[in-house]
């Protein structure tokens, strides 16, 4: 008898008690025992509090990133581990594959966004600086800050390894250490991956604990830091929403609760069309991948009325060759529910479904099984209903969490995207059209109602992921009766996790707080050009000054014959002046950060390797021949590349006319190396 | 004997029975009556639903920022007699204007930034479109659209007029109607407030409505797409989160409560310093600013324990010049509370505070009065406490809801942040100091406790608006018993309004869906230059191709003497091959960028009226002498602006170079008129 260990508090603990057996999914042996009676859980959390969280807000971004992406490494060498241990929890090679590769996915998904979309620090700057008062004397900047408590995640049995991981994933990199508490019927697996990642000794200790077992006083420890992210039943999500140390100190509460998602089929999507094929191929998928165990998985198929027998027809055909049995057998495609009480609660479900309905494919009692005993484990056919009145209550309202979808008929774009509604909230759901006018209309009527929306057809069927799979960098979660939360979403997930505050004082402090030269703060001039320094020497407000020089008619004639650039504005005055926004001949954009550059740049070989880009350029003030332009290059933002010799500095240029009014304004990018010792 | 009247489904409507009084704050004398007996909530929110969203769902951002523009012009007009009303809630004029004419400010500023941050259109494209998949023939893109329902807003009653305002205008932007109710001792005010919306005619009907009395039932009648937002105590935040309609049916719920908020004096400001005497100010101001009933108001002063006498007799002195009376009264620079029952909560909760601290000024029980008679209006004299222990848990914990404040000593930076950190969660906070790494350990430090941090010193005191001032651009809320919360904050505040959808498709699929030309998707050349055509007639994926043109070393040599950017690697190829990015000698990245203006421009005077800037520019390939440059320039998004006759037009640039590996990407920004008849 093997009793699964917690890990918390630095170290492996053995539970009080023998602990609940969890059966294998085929067999119905005892897999392991479940219990954390006698765990210490406000020790737990506060182990994340004072040693997780510390160790990780050390950290950058961008270093957390690493230690995910090595994490990553690390789980794919063992993953077939994982998968072997998957077949005892019903799942196929494509089930466990879904999981464990997702959820590694997830890992090296964040570990790259981050490195791409996050700076090398450890405080977020969010969005621009707000000026707030006209003398620009006062200003706000959004920051965000790693919450100081832990990240309590409390996942479903269905994605025993995904699931820890997508939401161990943006939690690590805000800088927040994460407490995993699994369900019951496969907590071996999260244990034995939880075992993996300590392990691997690759993240810092206190940034990942497992409670594996129950809840208990959890959640009386929790503190106005701390968040919950919960997957699992609407009716759990409700209960922990109003448990009261969560209502008492305004505890972040996200819920992910599995839907009655629909999947459309557009009316251009006729049989023969590749849509229609489409369309029947993923309903199969959906209806008998992981048995039917997503919380994204389609519950309702609703399609143009007329074509409900050839639907009806062709989806049954498919599932015809579905084969049930031991999920370790390679013959099998669906293998056994994840246990007895599930394939019971299934079964309740398909009763009440079966008031609004009629069976079209399968037997709620009775299937073939291929290499296992079929009284013994959790086998369950795929079942096609069909409700021929989509108005009925129950096909929108009850889930049978199990390989079961309903076909529903619907009759134009106006009621389809009611019928969908009337799920009151989903996760996820798909149309299948090519039909862009139709796609528009059910995916901005339908969209209030979702969390994320699929658009399939002949364009996309080649790459697209599916209607089932939450991706990282796309949000998970959605409205109503789905939860009200949001996972995921690439960097919106990071946030999720962090404290968003807005500051203000002058802008001098703000370039103090933040790291970012804010305009208004005193540029330093000195003899050497910031061209000069390296990355570690550079500071943000370090400025080269370059000008005047003098536009010629000259110089923008010839600019345009060097070019090409001939349009009307720097070549005729006449037109030039019935433009609205000029009084005459100007010069061109191009010429002016072109003179601009020639200005400012710094010539001989130094730190500063390439220009690689520009951004947020705005044309503000005409330059007619005759003016005079300076250009102000102010090192605004230095970002050290990790393991790399140069880093990213940002510089805001600002080029002026003689009356001292901006012209142009924009951030030139450049690539600035480190010093040689370094 | 007048009874308010509620504004629901169309029409004003008057409640059965005879309502609770209403009592002036000054005078006692009743102003009006409060009920909403008999009144119908859920055909309100039917109403809301089904003419109020709709009406708003039909607008652009741009159009229903123009008509909130107008909504402020319309009641800053009517100002006066907001103002008059308010005196009778016991707030001075300068206590109004902070409600009124920060009302209207927050409709103005979001007029603004609608305009200036949203697109003309109804649904918001949210972010970059996500790759997700190699091949690029799948991808994402999140879309937030309005959400169905009505954003129903509790409010408080210490501001009748911008409360209901600041919620108003991001839900109208987003479009989302909304159902206002007021607190019952200041209902008057948001009556007329919403008295005048309606005379208005401005916004379309069901947009605006008003239950002017009890809840009720009201929350009994929510769906998935309403959202609460509230304003309020703890108390009444926590039951209405737990409603088990808003519980069943995941409704969004914020909530901004009142906190026990702080203000830090630094060590650095010792007495004589500016900052001393802003730290004064600032704090004299908060406490006695709307009689110290402000949810942002300083609670806890916290100064160096050293500081303690010193701020103690500097505020004692402050305090003595306050005239406490008649508001009405131009002498009088405090009025009395909102109402005699709020002046009883606040001496229950000074006499929990006493037990922690000492009196330095003021006294619980009597106060002069000026203009009134003290007997019958809520009278209370500025209470200034001192706690000499800082850890003893009342001043941290208990608020006293009127001009209360507490001083308490510490140490040094760490332990303030400590201090800081026992209030729970506040809505904001301030640092005096002048001193950088201070403000920044304590900023950084306090950042997860708090919505809002102000560093107040000589730099920004000319222009900042304050501790207790919540800004249209800043988020507004904080954490724990601060509610959890977040309003405004520009756009965020608009976009908690709305859903966020993940939507998957085909890049051309995607194009069709958002009206933004997406990579992948075909592009639409043909004879005519897209520079020939207006506004209306252009098309996403209209696209112009130039080129190709062979760039030469006469060229580079060229440029690099008439720029003067003679920057070695473009100058010098031994030192070029020895950069870690180049093979050699290279064209300058702005020589690329005109030139491929001159091979896409068409230069004859026509729709396309001007260059108004660059975005996202990236040199992706070095350019080498001998390279063909090819550039296609490709309609993305089309921007019509309302009652211009000109609208932007962004171009998606691909420069791309003999082996068509993309040298250059970028948008080009250009103003396009609209047809000469429009």
């Amino acid at each position: 008898m093997v009793v699964l260990r917690s890990y918390v508090a630095g170290s492996w603990r053995d539970p009080d008690g023998e602990g609940t057996p969890l059966p294998d999914a085929v067999t119905g042996e005892e897999v392991a025992r479940f219990s954390a009676a006698g765990i210490d859980r406000a020790a737990a959390l506060e182990h994340g509090r004072r040693t997780g969280g510390p160790a990780l807000r050390e950290l950058t971004f961008h270093q957390r990133a690493s230690l995910l992406k090595a994490l990553g490494s690390y789980l794919r060498e063992h993953r077939d581990e994982l998968y072997a241990l998957s077949a005892r929890a019903g799942a196929t090679r494509a089930d466990a594959r879904f999981d464990v590769d997702g959820g590694i996915g997830v890992l090296l998904a964040y570990a790259s966004k981050a490195k791409r979309e996050l700076p090398n620090e450890t405080v977020l700057v969010e969005g621009e600086v707000e000026p707030l008062a006209k003398g620009g004397g006062f200003v706000g900047q959004h920051l965000c800050t790693p919450l100081r408590g832990v990240a309590i995640q409390i996942n479903a049995f269905n994605f025993p390894v995904w699931g820890p991981l997508e939401k161990l994933a943006p939690a690590f990199v805000a800088g927040m250490p994460s407490l995993i508490k699994p369900a019951g019927q496969t907590a071996y697996l999260t244990a034995r991956l939880v075992e993996l990642i300590v392990e691997s000794g690759l993240l810092p200790e206190g940034t990942v604990q497992l409670l594996c077992g129950e809840a208990g006083d959890l959640l009386d420890h929790v503190t106005e830091q701390d968040l919950v992210a919960f997957t699992g039943s609407a009716g759990t999500a409700q209960r922990l929403r109003t448990h009261p140390a969560l209502v008492g100190r305004s505890v972040r509460f996200n819920a992910e609760a599995d839907s009655l998602n629909c999947s459309i089929l557009g009316p251009d999507a006729v049989p023969g069309t590749g849509e229609f094929g489409l369309y029947v191929d993923q309903l199969v998928t959906e209806m008998t991948m992981k048995t039917g165990q997503k919380c994204t998985a389609i519950r309702r198929a609703l399609v143009p009325g007329e074509l409900m027998d050839e639907v009806a027809g062709a989806v049954r055909e498919r599932l015809a060759g579905i084969t049930v049995g031991d999920p370790a057998d390679p013959a099998v495609t669906m293998g056994p529910l994840v246990g007895l009480d599930q394939r019971e609660e299934v079964r309740r479900s398909l009763k009440a479904l079966l008031d609004a309905g009629r069976l079209v494919f399968g037997d709620p009692e009775t299937v073939p099984v291929v290499g296992a005993d079929a009284e013994r484990g959790a086998f369950l056919s795929p079942i096609l209903l069909r409700a021929d009145d989509p108005w009925r209550a129950e096909p929108h309202e009850v889930e049978a969490f199990g390989p079961v979808s309903t076909l529903l008929p619907y009759r134009d774009a106006a009621e389809v995207v009611e019928l969908a509604a009337r799920g009151r909230g989903s996760l996820a759901g798909s149309v299948v059209t090519a039909d862009p006018d139709f796609a528009r209309e059910v995916v901005l009527g339908t969209a209030p109602w979702h969390g994320r929306l699929l658009v399939l057809n002949g364009e996309d069927a080649g790459e697209s992921t599916g209607h089932g799979s939450a991706l990282p960098a796309l949000v998970h979660g959605g409205p109503g009766r789905a939860g009200g939360g949001e996972e995921l979403g690439g960097i919106r997930g990071v946030v999720h996790h962090m404290q968003r505050t807005a500051v203000q004082s002058g802008p001098a402090m703000m370039t103090a707080l933040t790291g970012r030269w804010v305009p208004g703060t005193d540029r330093t001039v000195t003899d050497a050009h910031p061209f000069r320094k390296h990355l570690e020497d550079l500071r943000v407000g370090d400025t080269a000054v370059g000008g005047p020089r003098t536009v010629t008619l000259d110089d923008v004639e010839h600019f345009a014959e060097f070019t090409g650039d001939t349009f009307y504005a720097h070549m005729d005055d006449e037109s030039a002046r019935a433009n609205p926004f000029f009084g005459g001949r100007v010069a061109h954009g191009y010429l002016v950060v072109s003179f601009a550059a020639g200005l400012f740049v710094d010539p001989e070989p130094g730190p500063v390797l390439a220009n690689y880009g520009l951004e947020n350029l705005r044309f503000l003030t005409p330059v007619y021949p005759g003016d005079e332009l300076t250009v102000t290059l102010t090192a605004k933002q230095i970002s050290p590349r990790e393991g790399a010799g140069h880093g990213e500095v940002r510089w805001d240029t600002d080029v002026t006319n003689q009356d001292g009014a901006s012209v142009a304004k924009y951030d030139v990018l450049t690539l600035v190396a480190k010093r040689p010792s370094a």
